[in-house]
């Protein structure tokens, strides 16, 4: 085996950790993360989701947090441990009320806090779904929460999806049916898939 | 007595709903509600704060609406009871990464969900205490979901508390100390009272 | 006559003062804004539109600005007796890059300058058109402006126009051809001369 | 010379493209931009910073515009070869009523305009100063705009100097004279630096 296969063998597999903004059993974007699974199991090597599941977290309140602010409840140091390993983001984030969900934010400040800010300083990935505007609203909040988290955001492709206009675009449990959006959606993953390399560091 | 005279003494006092987007015990944003609870008290006649506490809510999920869209857990009717019968709104909104906390957001979404938006066509204004732009941040995110949920912000003054700059601002519990400050809060609440009453029905 | 109907007889016509953010001869915003001067005379009275021109201003610099900030170039004096002699506002405000134009900032900028912030306390509507959000990205931030400058949007309706979308909604002149959209419009500016008026003050 | 000393000497200089949004002549923002000259000659080897006048722009329209779309006014031209040269950005964005200003709005629409959006794919930072906020509020709008025109900016640190708080940050030419402010504006150039050089292709 020469150096140059090696080199290609080892490179690990990037784990993206995917957090769905919805608590809905059938949710659009529980099934936009889904897809993403399907899709990186199918068709991109190198790129593996990790759906993260925030339904069981306590709300933030700062008197939860024990030790000097390093103590934390055992639903959030479970979040926080695998906020931590993760390489990359994706976030299904959908609109109420023109921005991000409360779940969502949830998450977001919990494994935030105290001395270690666990999402510092890697690559990250919006999908949403939703009305007008597909859910787009929201994720311009995101992106502002993510200058404080410390996060890069690719800037293109956007997937917005334009829920209710003809195709349909999910069937009743939340599945993603629409073959162009599954397409726009392996795009997005890609350019995380890139970003997220393009941001390692450069071996010496 | 005269008709004026009686016109005026029946003028109602406008309820102010007032939420904290913060559940720490000390929480500075609790003080500001109490500080403002206290302004009312002594020094403006016709406003009466109400203060809505939001720690019990369950997190927002839209399978736990029952009846087509109508039926709600008991705190979150609760909740949109409260909502429901104000005049105005007041919200201690602290910032949490850049923009409002999970707590209020929830709040915010659960009074809105099905056929009524029990926030609908009502003058409001944003309080916030913190760091290097007092909370600023998060009341512009805050402004962006009152489009939705159709409230009437006032625009000046803004109060933006720089919590750690001195003279100190706040007590170990969470009480308001400075007398500027108060004094700032107490000119929010003129305007929002203001406000408030200019967005009432004209009489004929 | 009685006082009563001199009273409603002599209620003033709201004069909008109305900006067209592209400098595009064949502006879908001018359209929009020719549109809403006829629907006003067909349909809607006590509304009547003005169209300020703001295509030849200097761009705002502040060394132009002579007399202690009072004295403006005589472009912006025109413009600014305008907005100050304005009931309320309609801003036709298109997207680029996601935020708004820099010939409606100039303007916006110009008019606030000085001690005297012309837009002050005065009800405002924005109508956009574009590609997919339909402009709706660039909406947001003029409302962040119009804190500042002490604007009272109205909150619905929204109008963004899906330009591409079937069926056409413009000519190549510009013009609005699209009844659908026409009747919405329609429904803004109602919004907005009711907003106007509920702002005005209360006769004692 | 071994190979070491080879990388390195032949590690190319990055040039900073620099952007005032002020057109004032003794801008603060103006004297920002001189500091990270003077800072990068003296005390950072590999950046250099190169400013571009936007005083002498057109106002975007896009009649101007010929050659289908192609064909720019010199002056635009001129802007867009030296954004196309750039290995990076510096915006020094003054806060006009909330928002970005005029002039700045223009320079960064001009250059996006046509086939060829000059700004793709390019690391960028924001420095800015004003009152309450030090610009700040401004900086949350740039970085919207700049989803579209596929700049990655730097989160960390952020910039919004405080210009009216004690010790005085700037002399009345708008030369930064403020010791500690001009060693948190070389934290934001080396970390402009550093994310500039690790978005860089990866040699293979």
């Amino acid at each position: 085996m020469d150096s140059l296969t090696a080199s290609t063998t080892a490179k690990p597999t990037l784990r993206v950790a995917a957090f769905c903004g919805s608590l809905r059993k059938d949710s659009w974007h529980r099934g936009l993360i889904r897809a993403a699974e399907e899709l990186c199991e199918e068709s991109i090597p190198g790129l593996r989701i990790d759906h993260v599941d925030i339904s069981g977290l306590p709300m933030v309140n700062p008197d939860l947090v024990t030790d000097g602010g390093e103590g934390f409840p055992p639903a959030v140091e479970a979040l926080r441990d695998r906020v931590h390993a993760a390489d990359c983001f994706l976030f299904a984030s959908p609109e109420y009320n023109y921005s991000v969900t409360a779940s969502l934010k949830n998450a977001l400040d919990w494994a935030s806090m105290g001395e270690h800010n666990c999402w510092a300083d890697r690559a990250a990935a919006i999908v949403c779904a939703g009305g007008d505007f597909g859910g787009g609203r929201a994720s311009f909040h995101l992106r502002q929460i993510g200058v404080f988290l410390d996060l890069h955001f690719i800037n293109k492709p956007e997937l917005h999806v334009r829920a209710f206009a003809d195709p349909p675009k999910f069937d009743e449990e939340g599945n993603l049916i629409d073959v162009e959006t599954r397409e726009r959606l392996k795009k997005v993953l890609l350019s995380l898939q890139a970003f997220a390399l393009r941001l390692q560091p450069k071996d010496d």
